[in-house]
């Protein structure tokens, strides 16, 4: 929650309004661009690729837990086969929903039915202001981030390292980067799948935060993780044993395909979902084996590469139908769906505004219930930027206040209001308005709805020049959510242990 | 259809290839943000209102007819009352679908059912574009913005005068206006319904370019004019005029009230709901009792006003839950539906990006019709921008590929393929990718897809200096559609002579 005005009053312009803290709930029933026979034909084609061609899963241990839980396991390779009857089996103990409980219990979500949680920026190699340019993610940036995200309430939950904080030393890198995420903020947050260390640290780290034992935090989980697979059709060892300890753990784990349809997936793109529906299934089957019951999560990220280039591009036409079909083939699975707030545009012009809107209307109307990249997101993810992340957050705004239903009573028809303005008359001055109008509109905090003369009189300025005060305002008034000075030792202590022990083991 | 390259090679830079024309369909169940008992109540509302409080149809003609149809009409006043079994009765006779067929049939439309027709912008009092900047309309820049969307074959229809030639002498500009749509086009266009005159003269011009006599014409037609209602509750006599003329001459009326909610209508959504709905069906009602059978569309234009200045705002939460509740309305009395790709930003940055989606994905989803200014409109409708249309061609093209059906058979699932490329390996050397990947995905006009090095590289070009490019190229292309030299001549005469009939009566 943003403390405007609690150190200095409040700046005329760049000022900073936004909607109070709200579960969005999703009112309209998903959209499909597949009809039955469609999504039915995906599932089998996904399972006769796991039943005959099978999946390299990178990881000893992975692979022989798979095998005791009867995948046909190829000797001495990595292949993983497993048949439709084991992976159905397994996913089917997965939760349709489910709640994250950060330190802070009035921050919970809920991930799920017809919730919508937003996530902010992650895991962006850069970052970008207009002040500073466009730079090398660092930790000072990385805490900004995580500050805006603790204040803007449209913001659910932190959904990664917004940036990479390159200027800490990679080993020891997540211990400070938790130490943040637990003292700056007090939402859920999402440690990286990297190895088995590093996420039992997390696990550690948030048991210290909450007070809650390992038993407790696998009934109350209070963080979740992206699993991304290596597509085509294989998952690397990392991510296979942070996947296994944070399941362990009773975390959540969303499972994202790295399916580029032209490059790391089929060109077409009933191929590319089939792909992705194979991975992603036997990832969570997987999870299910290990820890039956933990949450998972179906994650779609399936759009189109650029052919001259093979990089990805995002808030496509296909980005947008793979990902409403992606929502299709959670739900066969009673899955909660996550999706993004995704585009490819290298300034904060108007193809951001588009191609993320784009992405964000596909994601509700695909009744995705996790919004990952939600605000900040920029260059296909290679920038964190802060104006797009001020931005991004009237973009959230004005979903949550579409999504907000229609009251029709008496009142609200105002057939009065009406006979009082009279034919040819006009409502400002009715009672009816009076009483409603300074709440009755969203208003905005970036868009200009001035007119033309207005604005151009008032120095024309542009909407990053906007987000770029109202990122500061924040960032001025911010102040840490109270922490237990004897916790706040606590984490301090491990951190500087574990540091010690892994620069001794380095 | 752009002729591109007829008379120069192609650029290499600023070039255009667009899709091939096509029929947008809209395969979607469309949303609903009301719930059955809310629409009856709003209807019941507007009933309501049509019966007790009445509404103002300034025109004598047009309350004689009214009061003949069984209105109580006011004595001496302009107050026109009509139960909801007249009202019902009479807009029960307008068809649920129609086609317009302009003096080329192949460029025919199809309004209602799925069918989605998209509009160039229309009505603006102003233009711009980069090297011009923003001036006010003449003959010139409208020509000019004729023969854009003649060229761009995403933009079905000519939706009004794109920017108002105010060169031209306001008594005969509707000459030249119509000489221009007819010959620099021969798609579907759009005479003001202004008093009965110019409507007549457009039929007539009409009737020259297509050989078809009046009553072919009526079974047969060819335009569409939009009567907007002076909100609230009333319509003026040049609009009742100009809706009778073309209403008898068969011609598709789209009734748009003018609901912007805080200023013409109540503060509350269900209130200016109420009341779009009261005034479009009042006058679809008088349409149906003049020209039994006439078609017509149901116009949803209700957004909010910024109550700081106002004046209206588009593209906002309320302007898109609005026009989704339109939608339902226009359904619950077998009406087409038009709506609008709207937006309140002052410059082609990302507040017009992400307004203009957020109206454009609102429209598609409400299973709109007719999706009037569909390119080129800026600052609330003030500005029809040369750069705007070209960027919003991106946008419906968009659209209509996202709307595509997704094919899934054996080819596009594409096993094969993958087992080709094998788990960690690529996809762009399969035969499937190389066979397919030049019309795989959708090509962009003006979205960058590369990175940021070679976007700075080549000098970090935005969309409107990419879209100021295009729209060069284009015009530069352009050569008029055929038309046999006699018609021409007789078009010529029909001008010339009511010029100087309408210049003698002055």
């Amino acid at each position: 929650m943003a403390r405007r005005g609690h150190r200095k009053p409040r700046r005329k312009d760049g000022g900073f309004q936004q909607l109070p803290p709200r579960v969005v709930r999703n009112p309209f029933d998903p959209v499909r661009v597949l009809n039955s026979e469609q999504v039915e034909k995906i599932h089998h084609a996904s399972m006769t690729l796991l039943e005959t061609m099978g999946m390299d899963f990178l990881d000893d241990d992975a692979r022989e837990t798979l095998r005791r839980a009867g995948a046909q396991v190829e000797s001495g390779g990595n292949r993983v086969r497993m048949d439709r009857g084991m992976v159905l089996e397994a996913i089917a103990k997965a939760p349709s929903q489910f709640t994250l409980t950060p330190r802070n219990p009035a921050r919970q979500v809920t991930i799920g039915g017809d919730n919508v949680v937003f996530c902010s920026v992650a895991s962006a190699p850069n970052c970008s202001d207009l002040d500073g340019g466009r730079r090398v993610g660092n930790y000072r940036d990385f805490n900004n981030f995580l500050k805006l995200t603790q204040s803007i309430n449209i913001i659910h939950v932190l959904g990664g390292y917004p940036v990479e904080p390159v200027d800490l030393p990679a080993e020891t890198r997540h211990l400070d980067c938790y130490y943040s995420a637990l003292t700056l903020m007090d939402k859920v947050w999402h440690p990286y799948a990297l190895g088995t260390r590093r996420c039992a640290d997390a696990v550690h780290m948030l048991s210290i935060a909450t007070g809650r034992s390992p038993d407790q935090l696998r009934r109350q989980p209070g963080l979740f993780t992206v699993i991304n697979t290596s597509s085509p059709m294989q998952i690397d060892a990392p991510m296979l044993q942070g996947l296994k300890e944070l399941a362990l753990a009773g975390q959540a784990i969303a499972v994202t395909p790295f399916t580029f349809s032209g490059a790391m997936s089929p060109v077409t793109l009933a191929g590319s979902l089939a792909q992705q529906n194979a991975e992603a299934l036997a990832t969570i089957a997987y999870a299910q084996i290990i820890a039956p019951g933990v949450p998972c999560i179906y994650g779609g990220f399936t759009s189109n590469v650029d052919m001259k280039s093979g990089s990805p591009a995002f808030g496509t036409p296909e980005y947008a139908r793979a990902t409403i079909a992606g929502g299709q083939l959670a739900r066969r699975y009673r899955l909660p769906y996550r999706s993004s707030n995704a585009n490819t545009a290298n300034a904060l012009g108007i193809q951001a505004g588009y191609e993320s809107m784009m992405s964000l209307w596909a994601a509700v109307m695909s009744g995705a219930n996790l919004v990952m990249h939600g605000a900040g997101w920029l260059e296909s993810g290679l920038v964190a930027s802060f104006e797009k992340m001020i931005i991004d957050t009237e973009l959230l705004q004005m979903m949550a206040e579409f999504l907000a239903p229609i009251q029709v009573d008496e009142n609200t028809l105002a057939l009065d209001a009406i006979l009082e303005a009279g034919p040819g008359g006009h409502f400002f001055g009715t009672a009816h308005t009076l009483e409603r109008y300074q709440t009755a509109f969203y208003q905005p905090i970036i868009s200009d709805w001035r007119n033309f003369e207005s604005w151009q009189d008032s120095g024309a300025m542009t909407a990053a020049e906007k987000a770029n005060a109202v990122y500061k305002v924040i960032l001025d008034a911010y102040q840490p959510p109270a922490l237990d000075p004897g916790i706040d030792e606590e984490l301090k202590a491990f951190v500087e242990r574990r540091r010690g022990e892994i620069q001794r083991m380095a």
